[in-house]
Order: structure tokens, then C-alpha cells, then sequence
């Protein structure tokens, strides 16, 4: 394994630490921080018009990207996208209706509708995805590195089948019963899309990248393995795992997949993300030490009281207990109308508790 | 432990199940099974003119708990009620709005509002309840077992202070974060209450009774102990566990809890619910045979083609293993507009499956 630095700062510690080597403190990102909650973000998100312009217009993409970690000290960046840029780079016509998520014009019903998919090519029909991580690598300048990421080909599966999110998830598991080759064919697509997507990020200058499976956690266990695990691995083995000879770490999180994290850390990945409804301890003695363990505090503890948020940044770092291989982050996204300060409080708390000296 | 029978038919076989003793063939019961998918009931519910009017109506209720007991070969009949029927006897004023689910017209914000509740007398204030349960038992006649259930303190506790379903339980972890000490009296307060109400329903006759805690699996590991597995350890605790020299075993279920089985066990439960996102193999080896197992077929797999429900299952049959100490059940309820017939398959399945001989 190559160092991808000796110096433990904001350069470098994300990605010693997604390597499992020593680090002064824990790093600290966490999953929308270039969001609603910033009043800088929504000027923005104001003036570009819609959500989908924000993130198809590099210069404003890396914009918002950049935000969080000039307000805070950050330890990553992560890319202001949409998971479901890749369908929409498919043909399926992606919408947001305000107030009620993503929207598929043209939805997948069945295996002819899978049969006429096709893999985007990421510098062309996703051009301003790798345009952006050009762009925001250069402004960064090396103060933190970038996270890329995407949707799982599962998670990805569930809103092209459903047309739309779910609370049931029926036409997709009704696919997956009616016709599990058709299922089978749309993941091993999505599987080969998510690899090129990623790999063109990482091209582009993501420096580690994520993959997001939102929805594997509501599949039953042996359908998880095989319709959830099972392609986010084909997607891990096809990835570019170095840059110009420096690791380029992959981070897999299930939500809800607490149950299975021997098992995800068997797709060959860096690090697993963790939510908050599984104990750090739990994950580190499940996993063996074998991953980087990136999570896990509950996102509505942004909403505490100032001493009890502070208490709660505690608990999660006690949880995991110390040593190498953590990445301090919420167990889910930064909720819209959290307090900006709250955010700052919550990053302070990591640095001061890992500055404090042993008892 | 006494052997609630010596013969295993449908008068016995759930018990003996939740017992651990041997049986000729897994009981069969699925939650919801009294529901809205079951033309015989949606006639009912027409005439009775609201759900809580049915609930609160012995004569209704009871028709409406034996009608899938005589439509089909279930294993067990469960009382007709809704979890929120203490709340509601407590004075917050139960509503259900149509399409929107269950809302409190008086919730609990503070600790002030936690100071006014008081402990509902089952017999007096819930009085419908235990009448129901001994019409229940006098109609059945022996047939089959029927089961009890409350809510789970935590769960209850969610729709008292959220007032309302919810998808972030935003309020309910605000009171946790803010005032953790109202909260947990809230929970002492609800715990007394559920070991009443159900202690009233094993004295009018129920023969188990389970509690259902849909959302302990939204909590923290830490708050998840805290919260919501010490009250129902509370509950179980105080629970009258034989009737006339007869065991009446408490099954417990936290949907998305199964992280924490292992600490549900250390309730001191007889059995636990498994959500079909758990494997039940996985399930038996962490709770090491000390407890039985209910579940946990994918609600989702009642949709299913004939062919693929039956190996679906198959798969649930053969992940438990075999051996004593399974109750065949779903990992959530039936769904509303599932079809009748499939819920036939599924039951004819498990007793196929069950009478095949040995390869």
C-alpha cells in the first residue's frame, strides 16, 4: 500500500484514514454538506433555477462544492451531484416536482424497456460531471481532497423501476419476482454505468469516491446479496484503485445494512459507511479491522441542545473506540434546516476531543 | 416449563412453538391477517363506518379476528385493535385521518404534558378490549390461540410526541436530546401502562401476546437500549406469564432491529419478530436457541407469481433450518390490496413443505 502522504492535515487525513493508517485526529466530512442548510448554497441554488441546472453547470456545481469547506475546516469535499444523473443520462427523462422528490419521465416496466438501455459514456453524455471534478480539484488547490461518488445500481434500479421513490418498493420487487433476469440484466448495466461513471471521476481528479446504496436495506437478506452486494462488487473490481501511483480509496454504504457488513466488506471496498442505528463497536468487531469504518452520528442529534450535541460527537468516537481506520460523518445526510452552527459545533467537538489528553 | 398440550394441531401448535417444543409443522399466522385484503372485512369495516368504531366495538372486533381464522388454516387468531388504543385511553384523542394514518388532537410536547397522563384502568377505560378478547376466545372454542399485542412504550411514545406518523421522529429525538428525563418518565409512565393492558387481555384470555415496536429500529444503538429495549424489558418483567397453570409466552419485535436481537432476547421474552430484512439463520445463531423466531417472509412476496411465493417460502423455511422454535410469519403486515388466494399459497405452502419427507 502506498502513503498517500506523511503529513496528517487537512491534505491528507480523509484519505489515511479511508486506508486505515495513523492519523493526529479523525477526519471529518459529512454527507450533504454542500446543502439547503447553508444560506450560501440556497443564493445559489436561487439563482441557478432548479436543482438539476446547479448540478449540470460546473462552475456553479463546484461552487456549492467548495462552500462547506471554506465555511468549515472540512477534511473532504464531495461533489455536488445527483445520484440519478446516470438514469438520466439513460433517457429516462429525470424531473424534481418540488416538495416531492425525483421523477422518471420514462420509467422501466419491463425487460423490453431494459433491453433498450444503454451504458452512458461519461465524458459525453455526463460531460459536466468529470468538467466539475476538473474544476473543483484546481480551486482546492490541495487544501482537502474530493470525494466522487454515485448511486448503487441497485439503489439506482429502485427509482427507474418505481419511476419515483416508494415506501414499498413494489414495482421493482415485482420485477425482481416476475422477472428476475430482466432485474438481473438492468443491474448488471447499471454495474458497468456506475463503474465507467466513477472511473471518469476518478480521472478527472477524485481522489476517493463513494457509493451510495440508499435503498439494499430493504431487501430481504439473500435478495441483498444478490441484487444489491453482489453488483456494487462487480463495480468495486472494475474501478481505477490508484491515481498517477496514489490509492484512490472506495468508501460502500448501506443504509439499514447493518446486518451485513462482513458481507459488504467483501466487495473488495476501502471503507464501509455506517448508519446511525449500528454501533461503530459492533461494525469495527463485525468487519475484523478489515475496512475503514466512515460514520456514524444521528443526524437529528444537529437539532440538540449545544451540550448534548457535543455529548452525542462523543459517544460516537468512544464507540469506535480510537486507533486508525475511522472517518467521523453523520449516519445520513445534513437535514435542511439545521443550524449552520450547529454543523461547526459538531466538527469543533472531533478536533477538540482527539486534542484532548489521554486520562 | 409446562407443556401447554401433547397435541400438535391448530389448537396448540403456536404455543408450543413459541415454547420451543416440538411440532409436526411450523405454526402459520401473518400480522394483519384481519385486514383490509380480506373482502369479509372491508364489508365490515363499510358498515361499521370508521376503523375505531370496529376496534372499539366487541362484537365487530371479534368477527373481524375470526374472520381469516375461518377462511384459512392460520395457526392463530389476533385480536383486532390498533397500537394506538392507550394513548388514546390516556386522553390525547385518537383520529384517523383517511389516507393520512393515525393523529393525536392533544400530543405530548414537554414534561408538563408528560405530568398530566396517567395509567389507563384496561377494565374501565380500555374496557372494549378485554370484552373483546373473552367473545373472541368463547367463539373460537378452541380452534386456534389468540394472541395479544400493545405497542411497544418507545413506539407509543413516538406517535404521542410526534402527534402523528412521521419520517423523521424529528420531535420525539428533540424530547430525547432536550429533556431525556421527560422522556423517560414518559416511557415509565407507558411501560405501567402496557403491562396493564396486556395482563387485562391474558386475564380475559389471551394465550400470547406480542409487542410490536415499529419504531425502535429508527434509535441509535445506545438509545435503542435505552429507550426502547429497557421499557419493554420493563413490560415483560411485569407480565402475568401463566393462566390457569398455563405459559403464556411474549414475543417482541423491533422492525430494523436486526442489529440488536441478542438484546431483545436479554428481555426475557419467549420469541422474537424478525423483519424479512433479517436472515433467520442469522437470527438463531445470534440469539443461540434461547429464543424462538417468528417471521420473516418479504410482505413484497405476496405479489408474487404462484411459483415464485412458493419458493419464496421455501427460502424462509429452509433459512430457519428446520427443528423446534419457528413460527411462520411475514416480516411485516399484508398489505391491503394483496390477493387472498396468495395468502392461501403461502399457508398451503409452509404445511406442503412441512409434510414432504425427509430427502
Amino acid at each position: 500500500m502506498t502513503d498517500p502522504g506523511a503529513v496528517s492535515d487537512r491534505s491528507n487525513r480523509l484519505l489515511r484514514a479511508l486506508m486505515r493508517l495513523p492519523v493526529d485526529m479523525p477526519p471529518v466530512w459529512l454527507m450533504r454538506q454542500a446543502g439547503r442548510y447553508l444560506p450560501e448554497y440556497r443564493a445559489l441554488r436561487a439563482a441557478a433555477g432548479s436543482f438539476l441546472a446547479m448540478c449540470q453547470t460546473p462552475e456553479l456545481a463546484c461552487e456549492v462544492t467548495l462552500q462547506p469547506v471554506r465555511r468549515f475546516p472540512l477534511d473532504a469535499a464531495i461533489l455536488l451531484s445527483d445520484i440519478l444523473t446516470v438514469p438520466d443520462a439513460m433517457g429516462l427523462g429525470l424531473t424534481f416536482v418540488e416538495g416531492e422528490g425525483p421523477r422518471f419521465e420514462r420509467p422501466i416496466r419491463d425487460r423490453h424497456d431494459v433491453a433498450r438501455l444503454h451504458v452512458p459514456d461519461p465524458f459525453a453524455e455526463l460531460r459536466y460531471v468529470p468538467d466539475t471534478v476538473r474544476r473543483v480539484r484546481r480551486e482546492l488547490g490541495g487544501l482537502c481532497p474530493l470525494i466522487g461518488f454515485s448511486g448503487s445500481p441497485w439503489t439506482l434500479a429502485t427509482y427507474m423501476v418505481e419511476g419515483q421513490g416508494s415506501d414499498d418498493f413494489r414495482r421493482v420487487k415485482g420485477l425482481l419476482f416476475s422477472d428476475p433476469a430482466a432485474l438481473t440484466s438492468l443491474l448488471a448495466i447499471l454495474s458497468d454505468a456506475v463503474t465507467a461513471y466513477l472511473n471518469a471521476q476518478i480521472e478527472a481528479g477524485a481522489q476517493a469516491v463513494m457509493i451510495f446504496d440508499t435503498w439494499g436495506g430493504t431487501l430481504a437478506a439473500h435478495h441483498f446479496l444478490r441484487y444489491s452486494r453482489d453488483p456494487m462488487a462487480a463495480v468495486v473490481e472494475g474501478l481505477n484503485r490508484r491515481r498517477d501511483g496514489v490509492p484512490v480509496p472506495v468508501v460502500v454504504f448501506t443504509k439499514g445494512g447493518g446486518a451485513w457488513l462482513p458481507a459488504l466488506a467483501e466487495t473488495g471496498c476501502d471503507a464501509l459507511g455506517i448508519d446511525w442505528m449500528t454501533a461503530l463497536a459492533s461494525a469495527r468487531e463485525a468487519t475484523g479491522g478489515r475496512v475503514a469504518l466512515q460514520g456514524n452520528l444521528d443526524p437529528m442529534a444537529l437539532y440538540a441542545p449545544p451540550e448534548r450535541l457535543k455529548a452525542e460527537v462523543e459517544a460516537v468516537l468512544a464507540d469506535f473506540g480510537g486507533g486508525a481506520g475511522h472517518v467521523f460523518n453523520l449516519g445520513h445526510g445534513v437535514r435542511p434546516d439545521v443550524d449552520p452552527e450547529q454543523v461547526g459545533l459538531c466538527i469543533d467537538t472531533v478536533h477538540a476531543v482527539s486534542r484532548r489528553p489521554l486520562p
